[in-house]
């Protein structure tokens, strides 16, 4: 891999590789009848939200509110946020955006509910169900109508259907079972999650909608769980070999602040990708450790790229994210919907 | 605890709490005839820099370029960059910032110590010894000696002393070692960390100069390190009960994005001082799993203050701090060395 001019730690965007991830995902969705709904919180990042949006996606999913006034001022008019909001500050901060964009929020309470009703017109409210993550979300199918129909019958509340994260085995059956029950006119079912994207076919036809954020990068979670392979990751981790102190060990200029301390199902704390055997054993906030395997020669001022173990985490530890394209940098994108 | 009418997520810093925190540390250091050097990766906010050498610090310590550079923005004169700085565009930095102040940096490679040859006059150089904590530094006194005496006879390069991190047993003979060995006028033998703060004076007489960070905050780990008490405790994070799906769950909307996901030597991920008995048993980006205790009440709205395990990450994934003295608000201050 050819080094960058770049002062490291940084996030380094391949963007044939984003619009391979962007293009490929939108066209299964288009494929399946799902309207898309990319999750924002991957990327924070605005120029990406409308090239999703641009590409065909229904709007965007937003866990924050930050984000999801990033994404109004912006321009794109169909923002979700898939759970409670609560607090005098939130409802005021979602009214005024009501202003400016279609909101859908989702609940898992009916006294969070009961607060969403004097936000202002046009607000459209999903059920948050949760059909075994362990997370929000209503427990049971009775309650998911139940909580549905007091919603419909709520002045300043307008029903729009149910929602989950992730959709483990049950997750169809659960949901179909609450629409069932409501009784009422269900516009949107929508489910999430980049590790079991490709398996989202099978959701149908009662899921209408699929909630997606990694996939624009991947990772090496997403990896680990079958969803991309090495060569669609997007998204990695510039850094420089700073020390050898002692026969195989290096230590690397990308560490917690970095890379974050999130783990997954493979070891260590990333991949470096030129020196593939060898293991990020452990970070401090500003260094990493590299267990140097047999052969990996890695030399103080050699430049790596690390796969991150979560790509949703490192964005957000960035104020920007340098881009390339065939191997040299192409400029960079500001991550503006951060720390909002 | 008193509620904040403050946005959750945040950051939160008893100002009492932290000034004598800063206060008693710097009256130790006094006591003890060390120089003070605190480290700012912990706050990266310039306005606790400037109190902390208002109290008596001598300069004080950053592990980025853009902190440094923050820190000599705020008029602060002397900076120590405790590692390599590999790069020719790091090293045009540390040139830039020369002008500006008084810098001391540590290596330990004889190729990175001519690397910083050219940077320009003034420029201090101490030599990085690893004591046993196992990650960067020179692995023998011998080879610190060596590469001491290397710097010394450089053209362009200042040879100032030895820097560890941390000081386990074993320290003070190695760094005494190396002193004697290089033969050479020794200024700073400089040692660190919050942990073992309060036991520094056993470093005496070899060690000059003292470099703790999260000393200003406190957290869970150095709590349990028993270097603080939780009344210790200046940085909590703020949270707001979000959702109360099943008898036992409480979600909070602290999430790794808001704590991270650092683990230290107790359970879980933060101690939630309303429920001091639950646990905060895993994290998502913008969620916090709280499995309540009996007897342990959170209801939906709820504002919860979070003793975060590792304070010196959270600073770092927000814009501002918010302050609070007696319990009430009382301004912000911006995390103005993040991010640079």
């Amino acid at each position: 891999m050819s080094e960058l001019d770049l002062e490291t730690p940084a996030p380094v965007v391949d963007l044939d590789r984003l619009d391979r991830n962007l293009e490929r995902w939108q066209r299964r969705c288009d494929e399946l009848g799902f309207a898309s709904r990319p999750h924002v919180k991957t990327h924070k990042c605005t120029v990406i939200a409308l090239r999703q949006v641009e590409l065909g996606a229904a709007g965007v999913t937003c866990q924050t509110l930050g984000e999801a006034e990033a994404m109004a001022d912006a321009g794109i008019g169909d923002v979700l946020l898939p759970g409670n909001v609560v607090g005098a500050r939130k409802l005021e901060r979602l009214s005024r955006l009501l202003g400016r964009a279609r909101v859908t929020v989702a609940v898992d309470d009916e006294r969070v509910a009961e607060g969403l009703a004097d936000v202002g017109d046009g607000l459209t409210i999903l059920v948050e169900c949760d059909t075994g993550h362990g997370r929000s979300g209503v427990q049971t199918p009775q309650r998911a109508a139940g909580l549905a129909k007091a919603i419909a019958s709520t002045d300043g509340l307008r029903f729009g259907g149910f929602l989950t994260y992730p959709a483990p085995p049950g997750a169809r059956a659960f949901l179909a079972d609450a629409v069932d029950r409501c009784g009422l006119e269900v516009e949107t079912v929508s489910a999430g999650g980049t590790p079991a994207m490709w398996d989202a076919g099978e959701l149908r036809p009662v899921v209408t909608e699929y909630r997606a954020g990694t996939y624009a990068f991947h990772d090496r979670a997403t990896v680990a769980a079958g969803a991309a392979t090495l060569d669609d990751v997007a998204l990695t981790v510039c850094a420089t070999v700073v020390s050898r102190p002692a026969p195989g060990r290096a230590i690397v200029d990308a560490g917690s602040k970095a890379l974050s301390s999130d783990r997954c199902a493979e070891p260590g704390h990333g991949l470096v990708l030129e020196a593939p055997s060898s293991r990020l054993v452990r970070l401090d906030e500003e260094h990493g450790y590299v267990e140097l395997a047999d052969g990996d020669e890695l030399d103080v001022g050699r430049q790596v790229r690390i796969v991150p173990n979560h790509a949703c985490v490192v964005a957000n530890l960035f104020s920007s994210l340098a881009l390339v394209r065939d191997g040299a940098l192409a400029g960079a994108w500001a991550v503006d919907a951060r720390g909002r």
